[in-house]
C-alpha cells in the first residue's frame, strides 16, 4: 500500500483517475498483515516488559519503533482510502500551473525532482537497513567464535532468539520469529517512506508557488498598469493557498507522526553518542545512521519550509510597483501575502518555517544536556552474557 | 453551588431571567461548610508541616491541591454572585446567532455536545475517585492483613488516621476526620468541574464563530456584490468578538486557575512515573489517572484553542473575492480579522491558541526532564511502618 | 538626590520648572559620598574575595547587590542632570491631555495613586529593612549568650566585625565599619526606589492612554460621521505614544537595571527556600521578604504591561465602526493602532506586556529547577564558629 | 585574501571596478597553503583523537575551532570569487544616497567609523593573542625551571612538542610543527576578521536607512503635501531594503558561521570560569579574553540589530501625518515599513533583532547552568606530568 501511494504521488503530473481503493486485493492482505504482526509485537514487548527491568530509554525507543510504525500506516492506510479523492482534486486544482502562462518546464524539472529525491533516500535508507543486519550478523558470529558455546539450536534460530528475547517468552516456535525480522524491516520502510511522502508534497506545492513568483518576476514591469494581471495572479496565489491548506489538512496527521518520530529518535541517537562501541562495523553504522537521521530530519523540515519563505517572496516584487493605476489591486495583493503566512503545519501545533528549524534544533539540544546527566554512560556489556 | 452554575451553563440556549442568587439558602450554607472545612484542612497541614519534616514535593502537592480547591471555589462563588448579570448579558449578545439567517439546528447540536462533554467527564472522574477509593481501602486491608496488627480502635478510624495523620494532630476526635474526606471530594468534584465549566463555555462561544464561518461559506458567492451582506456579517462578527471578550473577562480567572492546577498535577504525576507501586490496583489507578488527566487537559486546551482557529478561518473566504464593488468593505474585514485574534485567555498572560499546546507539552517536558534528576525514585516504603 | 527624582515624579501634573540641577548642593554632596563609600566597599570586597574561597553564589549575590546598587545611583544622577529637560517636554506633552475633553478627575486620581503607591512601597521596604536589622542583632545576641564569649570589644564592634569581616581586611578601624551599614541602607533604598521610580512613571503613562480610551468609548457612537474627531483622536495618540517613546528613551537603562536585579533576586531568594533557618525570626524576614520581592517584582511587570495592554484598547472601539463616512480615517487610525504596539522596554531587548509575565515566570522555573540540583541545601552553619 | 575582502568593503564609498579575483597570485597561494595546513591539522587530530581517550568537550572545542576556521575560510573564498560583482552591484545601489538630498557627510563618517572599528578590533585580538602566547611561553619556562627536566632537544621543539602533542603522532619532523603555529594564528585572524567584516557590512547597510531616516526626520513637515516626496521616500526605502537582502544574500552563510563559532566559544569560555588557574598571568588573559569575547559578540548582535531597529523608526514619522493629500501614499508607504521587516538574518533561521539578543542570553544562561552540572571542575593537572 505505501508504494501506491508512492506511485500517487510521482504521477503528480498526470491524470490519476484510474487510482482507486481496493478494499479486495493483495495489497489489503499484506496490509493487515503487517498491522496484526505489528500488534503482535507490540502486546508481546508489553507483556514481557516487566520481566526486563520496567521502563526505560531502551525498552522505550523499541515501544515508539513499532508503535509509530503501526500509527503511521493506519495513517497511510487511512489517506489511501481517500486518495482517489485527494489526487483528483489535486490535479484539478494544480490544472491552471500547468497551462500557460506557466511553463511546463517546471512540471518537468519536478517530476526530475521527485524521482532523484525518491532514489537518494531510497538508496540511502537500503544501506542503513544492510548496515544495520550487517553489525547484527557480525556481533552474532564473533560472540559465536570467541565464547565457543556449543549450541544444539541452529544458528539462525540462536541469532534471532538472542535479538528478539520478548518473542520467545510468548511465542516459542521459531517460524513466528520471522514476524519481528518483517515488522522491523516493512517499519522501517514505512518510517522512511513517510519522510519521503511528506518532502515530496512539500517539493510538489513549493513548485506552484516558485513557478508564480517565477512568472512575476518576469512579467510584473511589462503589466504594472494592468489591473486583471494583478487579480489574476492573486486569484492564482489564492488557489496555491487553497491547495496547501486542502492538502495539509489530509497529511497533517502524517506529518505530526513524522516530526515525533524523527524528534524522539534525533535525541536518542544523540544521547548514544557517547556510548562505547565494540566493533568498528557498530561505529560505523552509529555514525552513519546518526548522520543520515539528521540529514534526512533537516531536510525535510527544510524542504517544508521552503514553501513557507517561497510564498512571502512576492510581497517584495509588490512592494517596488510604484504605478498608482493598480495601487488598490496591489495594496489588496500584499495584504494578502504578509498576513496569509501559508505554511505546511503539524496538525496546526506548529507551521513549518525557517525559524522553526532553530526552535527545535535549540529545543534538541536543551533536552540532550538535561539527559545526558540522567543517562550513565554505560559500560561495555560482558560479551558472552552471564 | 457548583451546580447552579452548571444549570446556568447547560441553559446556554434558553431564557435565565429566573437565575437568581440567593445569599440566604441551602447551596449557600453547603458553600460555606465547604470553605471553611477545606480552611481548616489547609491550617492544620501548615501547622503539622514541621513535624513532617517540612516542605517537599509531595507536601506541596497536598497543600496545592486544597488551595487550588479554595480558590476556584471561591472563583465560582463570586462568578455565581454575578451570574445572573452573566448570562442575562450573554443571552441577549448571542440572540442575533439563534435567529435567521443562521440556523437553530446548531443550537440543538450545541445543547447535546454540552450534555455527552458534561456525561463523559462526570462519569470518567467519578470512575477515578472510585479507584482512588478502591486503593486505599485495598492498600489498608492488606496492611491488616499481612502485618496482623490488632487494633483497639475500630477499622475505619485506624484507615482515616494512617490516611491523615496530621489531622490528628489538630482535631483528636474521629468525627473530625470526615471533614478531610468531604473536603477531598468536594475538591476533586470543583476540579473536575472548573475543567467542564471552560471546556463548556469554550464549545458555547465556538459554536457562534463556528455558526458565522458556515453562512458565509454557504452564502459568500451568491452575494459578493452586497455590501449591507459584508457589513452585517462584520457586525456580526465584532460582536462575536465582544461576547468572548466580555465572558473572558469574567471567567480569565478560573481559567488561569484550571491551567495552574492541571499544569502541576500533569507534571506531578508524569514524575511518578518511575516510582515503583507495590499492588496491581495502585498500578491501574495510576495508569489510569494519569492518561484521564492529560486527556482532559489536552482537551481543554483544545477545544479553548479551536476559538482562535475558527475565528481566523473568515479569512479564507475573504481573499478568495475578487469583485471590486465591495473591495472596502471586504478589505476592512479582512484587516479585523487579520488584526483581531480572538482567544480565550488566561488573565491575559497566554491565549490559548494550538501553538500554545505545543509550547506547553515543551515546557512540561523540559521540567520533567529536569525535575526527574531532582527527585530520587524512592524505594517501596515498608509495609507495616518501622 | 533621588528623594529630588521623586519629588520630580509626584508633581506629575504641576508646573516644574523650578527644578534645577544644582551641581554644587548638599545632595550632590551626599551622592558622591554614596558613590566613593560603594566603590571602596566593592573594591575592598574583590580583594578580600580570594581569601574567602573564590567566586561563589553566595559572593555573588553581595556583589551583584553592590554593584547593581552603584550602577542604579550612575543612573539616577545621569537621569537627575537631564531631569529638568525631561519633566519640562513630558509636562508640554501631556498638557493637553489635562485641559477638555479629557477630564481633569483623572489627574487627581493619579496623584492619590501616585502617593499611595509610594507609601504602601516606602512602609513595606521599611518594614523588610527592620526585619533584616532584627535579625542580625537577634542573632548576635543569642550567639553571645549561648557560646559565652568574653568579648574584650564592645558588642557593636564585635557586631560588625562578625557581619562585615571582610572590611576589617582592608580597613581596620570601627568608625569605618558605618560606611558598610550606610552602603546597604542606601543601597536598600535606591533598590526599592528604582521600582518605584519605574512604576509611578508607568502609571503616569498608562493614564494618558486610559483617559484617551475613556473619552473613546463615552463619544464613539456619537461622533462617528465626524472626520475632524478621529483626526483629533489619532493625533492624541500618536502624542501619547510619542511621550512613551520620549520616556522610555531616558529611563530604559533603569528599567534594565532594575529587571536584571529583580530576577537576580527572585532566582537566590527562591534559591534559598529549602535552606534550613535556625530562628523564628529568620524565617519570618526570609518569607516576609521573598513575598515581598516576588510581589513588587509582579506589580512593576504588570504596572509597566498595562501600558500595552490599555494601548491596544482602542482597537476594539474602532472595529465596532460601520458608518463609511470616515472610513479612511478609522482605517488608518486601526493600522496605527494594530502596529504600532507601544510599550515600555527594556533598552529595546523586551517589552513589556503581559505575555512577558509569563515567560520571565517560566524562565525563573527553569532556572530554579537547574540550580536547585547545583545548590546542596546548606547545613546550619555552627553557632558558635570553629 | 582575507584582507582582499577588507580593502573592498573599506572602499565601500568608492569606484571599485579595479578589484578582479586573481585565480593565479601570491594570495591564491598563500590561501591554498592555509586550508591545506588546517586540513591536515584536523586529520591528524581526528587520528590522534582516540589515543587521547575519544570525543569530549576540550577536544570538540580544539576541532571545532580548526573546522570553523577552514568553513569560514572556504566562505571568504567563496566570497571573494565573487566580490567584484558583488561590490559593483553594491555600489550602483547605494549610488542614490551618495548624492543629492542625501548629504555626503555621513559618507566620510562611515569611512571613519569602519576604520576606527577595524582599529580597535584589531589592537584588541591583536592583545590577545599575544597574551595567550605570553601564557604558554610563561609556562614553559616555569615548568622547565620548577620540574628540572634536562631536555636534550631544543626548548622550541619541546615547547611545541608538549603544546601540540598529536601532530607528533602523524608528523615526526620539527619543521612541521610550525604548521600548527601558523594554522592557530591565521585561524585566530580570520575568526576576528569574521566578526569584523559583518560588523563593518552592517554599520555599511545601517547608514543607509540612517541616512533615509534622517532625511525624512528634516523634511517631512515641510513635504507633507507632496505626492512625490513619498513617493521617492518609498522607492528608496525599497531600493536599502532590496540592498539589504541582496548581501544577507551572499553572507548569511558567514554570519552563520560567525554566530554558531561565537556562541559556541562563550558557552565554552563560561563553562571554564570555575576552573582553577595555576599562574596570575593565566589569570588575566582568561579574564580577558572572555570579556573580549564577550564584548566582540555582543557588538556583533547589537550593530546587526540595528539595521532592523532604524528600519522600523519611520513608521513612527509616517504616523504623525495628518494630511490628506497624501494619506494613500502614506499609508502605502506605512504598511511596508511594518509588514516588511528588513533585517540581517543566519540563512533565514533567526533574523537579527534587539529581541534576539535576549533570546541568545536566555538560552546561553540555561545551557550554561546545565553544562556546570556536567563539568567537573577539574582539579589543577599535575605540573611535571605524571
Amino acid at each position: 500500500m505505501p508504494l501506491k501511494g508512492l506511485k500517487g504521488s510521482l504521477s503528480l503530473s498526470h491524470d490519476s483517475k484510474t487510482i482507486k481503493f481496493a478494499y479486495v486485493s493483495f495489497s489489503m492482505l499484506s496490509c493487515l498483515t503487517f498491522l496484526i504482526c505489528d500488534l503482535i509485537v507490540i502486546v508481546t514487548y508489553l507483556m514481557y516488559l516487566p520481566a526486563m527491568g520496567g521502563f526505560n530509554i531502551s525498552s522505550a525507543t523499541t515501544l515508539i519503533f513499532h508503535s509509530m510504525g503501526l500509527l503511521a500506516y493506519l495513517g497511510f492506510f487511512h489517506l489511501a482510502s481517500k486518495w482517489q479523492h485527494i489526487i483528483t482534486k489535486w490535479l484539478k486544482m494544480e490544472n491552471k500551473f500547468l497551462r500557460h502562462p506557466y511553463t511546463s518546464k517546471d512540471s518537468l524539472s519536478l517530476r526530475r525532482k521527485v524521482i532523484m529525491t525518491s532514489a537518494v533516500i531510497a538508496v540511502l535508507s537500503l544501506a542503513e537497513h544492510s548496515l544495520f543486519q550487517g553489525c547484527m550478523i557480525y556481533g552474532f558470529i564473533d560472540r559465536r567464535n570467541v565464547c565457543g558455546k556449543e549450541t544444539e539450536e541452529e544458528p539462525i534460530a540462536v541469532f534471532l532468539k538472542e535479538r528478539f528475547p520478548y518473542m520467545f517468552h510468548a511465542i516459542p516456535h521459531i517460524v513466528f520469529l520471522w514476524i519481528n525480522q518483517y515488522v522491523s524491516f516493512i517499519g522501517t520502510v514505512v518510517w522512511n517512506f513517510l519522510d519521503l511522502f511528506i518532502i515530496i508534497i512539500a517539493i510538489g506545492i513549493k513548485t506552484r508557488f516558485k513557478q508564480l513568483y517565477d512568472y512575476m518576476k518576469k512579467t510584473i514591469i511589462l503589466e504594472e498598469e494592468n489591473i486583471h494581471y494583478f487579480q489574476l495572479l492573486r486569484s492564482d496565489y489564492t488557489d496555491a493557498c487553497e491547495l496547501l491548506s486542502f492538502v495539509d489538512r489530509h497529511v497533517s496527521i502524517l506529518i505530526f507522526l513524522s516530526c515525533v518520530n524523527n524528534l524522539y529518535f534525533v535525541c536518542n541517537q544523540l544521547l548514544n553518542v557517547f556510548n562505547p562501541l565494540r566493533y568498528s562495523i557498530d561505529r560505523i553504522y552509529f555514525w552513519y545512521s546518526t548522520v543520515y537521521l539528521l540529514g534526512r530530519t533537516f531536510y525535510l523540515f527544510y524542504t517544508a519550509a521552503e514553501i513557507n519563505e517561497i510564498s512571502k517572496a512576492p510581497a517584495k516584487l509588490l512592494n517596488s510597483i510604484y504605478n498608482k493605476k493598480c495601487a488598490n489591486e496591489v495594496e489588496r495583493f500584499l495584504m494578502q501575502v504578509n498576513t496569509e503566512h501559508p505554511a505546511l503545519s503539524a496538525m496546526g501545533f506548529f507551521n513549518f518555517t525557517r525559524q522553526l528549524i532553530l526552535t527545535m534544533a535549540g529545543a534538541i539540544v536543551t533536552f540532550e544536556l538535561v539527559m545526558i546527566q540522567l543517562n550513565d554512560i554505560s559500560e561495555l556489556s560482558p560479551l558472552c552474557g552471564v
